[in-house]
């Protein structure tokens, strides 16, 4: 585990010294050394036991998001310690939602940190959901621990391995995404850092406009939609895929179900747009596919202020800002496959309401599901949406509106970026918010993305406890 | 079973018959005529199976909301006849939400009907909550079957004069509401039928401006806050309590989560309008007690337009629109039980990442907890967020707004009656909605007061197999 951990701080360093800014080079040196203790220190704690992984982790996040603030402190000495933390998080978040305006004229030196973060809190939650999570048990993730499954061992490597294997696959995805882009005739700068936010599902654009800044380049939009969707699948099976499986991807029932509501409402929303705003059937289907595309896979970049486009839209975007993309992505949100299993759970309801003593077994795909896992599935829905009602209730403390109270929550706690409504919308920004609401939705976007119930856990008595 | 839908049916005859209008006796003649045909149809049908009783719930409860449109039709020959079903179903679900302008100048004849409806609808559901739910085992309901209970024998008549007490209680609970209402300076008129609305948590007043036609009187406020809390305990309880167990009320769990919430969001909202719109202590601590009470039992009188109270109060109302007050009662929404227990499975979950082995009994008040009961519980929750959802988005085709489809899908599914903001907020009304939007939300309101589950699983093909 604490490779990992190494492996992120020793990557965060290595990019650090990239940039030839003095700020940079400052922060790069306070963070090795620290790094360098932290990896000396975890020597002697070989030990570990599965409870501590949960401090850890959280631990590894907070240090991480922390030193990534300095160069934001350093570089825009205007700016307030609450927006570089703000900023900073929802860089490493992936969540992408800014603090920033005049995003156009910024020192690029800043862009590419913004970028580069993304990246790195990308391959960071890969990491987590693949090496951690599943180890820990949480909301239902037992079901992707790799070594419980039977077709994994023909499909994939060892799990030594395989770590490497999805880095191999990130890489790839980056790259060519970065290629695309650049084909498809962006700058080389502007390709590599949206290339970076694209395949993270960070969503940081380097315009004020996000991806609307190419509006007038639409095949960029579909680039974009493209490499979003890969991004969104398990990159478990897009490994699989490439070792030859051609088929793999399809036979996951949660791939199939997210491809299809990326389907049915990307369709959806291109009808309404036609009918509604009077949009030619090809813009129409463009701005859907793109916008749908960005908020399901919790990425966040925006074409347009997808909140103007009409009562339908709007609780559409609001609905697939919960349920987030595939697991073992960098996808955030409460992610289809418990959608599903909640569903299964329905299933076995009506069936136990007509024939009260029928007993079956039920599958997922392939694999037998049990009331326990269930339990924790439901358990971890449960607590996600209370997290949301708890967070928008805070932030409605400092007087913002109901839209903005509880869109904001959702965005955070989902890692995708913008809200909804006029403050927090595609078009709007985070910096109008009071401070105690930016350190409200920085924690929330921190507890979204470490799957919530690691951070909880640490505040119950309970664990603390022997 | 058949002879709850008698007893009903014939309630609605005998009160049909008190109204002098011509109108209402030709109602009355036409609903006693099909009443009978249906009780002589019923003498035949002994060998029902579980199985039906869902069918036949259904369909009494879409055969009641048929006939007592007919009087509205009659009356108001202005009124479109899908106004007339929403007015009707908003009363027997005791949703209490109007169509309806001009309430003040309205015949008083109607106004009783609205009323007789609401009460009439009160009864049904108890008798539905205890009699049949628990025997469907519909979301968690087992846990209230009165026969399994250890307490209930000791304390609780048998069940064959269970549902008399439960009646008589009813009783005493209207008669003396009306009672203090006439003392407290209410006409005669205004006492009864307020009354009526009070006790089945309904809701409909006779006043466009609602309760805050009487808010020069507060004691009026005081009087009706407190009897909505009694409505909203579960009526077995106080039945309890009135055979001399005095403290079995508050050794419920139900019933003390249930008043520690009232309690911390009555208290919350007051010192929130103290501070943030500088009102008097007593009276912020009136009017917020009031619409606390009113909303999270499910009566949904309005004192004044809470939705402009600030950004808190307006997710705090939004919330507790869900939450519903104690299961057999008169209150719909999700039910304090509900979140009580998926609490209880999210503390589990917890112990269960500490300790993974550990094995331990829950329990729920003095009553054990297994994994089905649980298992049931999620279901309904997640089939009651579901439905809303799915409702909302029906309503957003409509162009609604999304405040106004989301809290409306919200109110009709909890029976609650106003939702937020500018158009079905506690000031607002809901007929300026189109048609479609009508019937959708009509259809939401019997499907929350029938459990949901009732009525959909009458659509799914399993249902209908064998
Ligand atoms: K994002
Ligand atoms: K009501």
């Amino acid at each position: 585990m604490l490779s990992g951990a190494m492996l992120i701080t020793t990557a965060v360093a290595v990019y650090y010294n990239e940039k030839s800014f003095w700020s940079y080079l400052i922060s790069a040196l306070i963070t090795v050394s620290v790094g360098y203790f932290l990896v000396y220190k975890g020597r002697h704690e070989f030990s570990l036991i599965k409870r501590h992984l949960f401090l850890l982790t959280a631990c590894c996040w907070l240090a991480i998001c922390l030193f990534s603030t300095l160069p934001f402190v350093l570089v825009l000495p205007d700016l307030t310690y609450v927006d570089a933390v703000f900023e900073t998080v929802s860089a490493i978040t992936t969540t992408g939602a800014t603090v920033l305006t005049g995003l156009d004229t910024m020192p690029r030196g800043l862009l590419f940190w913004r970028a580069i973060l993304q990246w790195i809190g990308g391959v960071g939650i890969i990491v987590m959901a693949i090496a951690i999570l599943p180890a820990l048990k949480i909301g239902g993730m037992k079901l992707f621990k790799t070594e419980n499954s039977d077709i994994s061992e023909k499909i994939l490597p060892r799990s030594s391995s395989l770590s490497m294997y999805i880095g191999v696959v990130y890489l790839i995805l980056s790259v060519s995404c970065m290629l695309l882009y650049f084909l498809g005739g962006m700058s080389g700068f502007d390709a590599i850092t949206h290339g970076m936010a694209t395949v993270s599902t960070g969503g940081f654009a380097n315009y004020d406009a996000s991806f609307g800044h190419f509006n007038d380049r639409p095949h960029l939009l579909w680039i974009s939609s493209v490499f979003m969707l890969l991004s969104a699948l398990p990159l478990v099976l897009l490994v699989g895929t490439l070792r030859g499986h051609k088929w793999i991807l399809f036979r996951d029932p949660q791939v199939r179900a997210f491809l299809a509501i990326v389907l049915f409402c990307a369709l959806l929303l291109t009808w309404y747009q036609h009918e509604h705003n009077a949009r030619p059937w090809m813009d129409a289907l463009t701005h859907s596919v793109f916008n749908v595309v960005s908020v399901i896979t919790t990425c966040g970049f925006a074409s347009e202020n997808y909140s103007a486009w009409g009562g339908l839209a709007v609780i559409l975007f609001f609905y697939i800002t919960f349920s987030g993309a595939c697991s073992g992505s960098t996808s955030g949100g409460l992610k289809i496959f418990r959608t599903q299993l909640a569903g299964l759970l329905l299933i076995k309801q009506f069936k136990l309401l007509v024939h009260p003593n029928a007993v079956w077994v039920q599958k997922y795909g392939t694999k037998p599901v049990n009331d326990q896992l269930l339990g924790s599935v439901l358990a971890f829905c449960f607590v996600y949406f209370a997290s949301i009602a708890a967070l928008a209730l805070g932030l409605s403390m400092f007087d913002l509106d109901f839209v903005t109270a509880l869109t904001g929550a959702a965005t955070a706690i989902s890692n995708v970026g913008p809200g909804l409504g006029p403050v927090i919308g595609p078009d709007g920004n985070f910096s109008s918010l009071p401070d105690g609401a930016k350190w409200l939705i920085s924690f929330g976007m921190i507890l979204g993305r470490l799957e919530i119930l690691t951070i909880l856990l640490l505040f119950t008595p309970m664990y603390w406890r022997y």
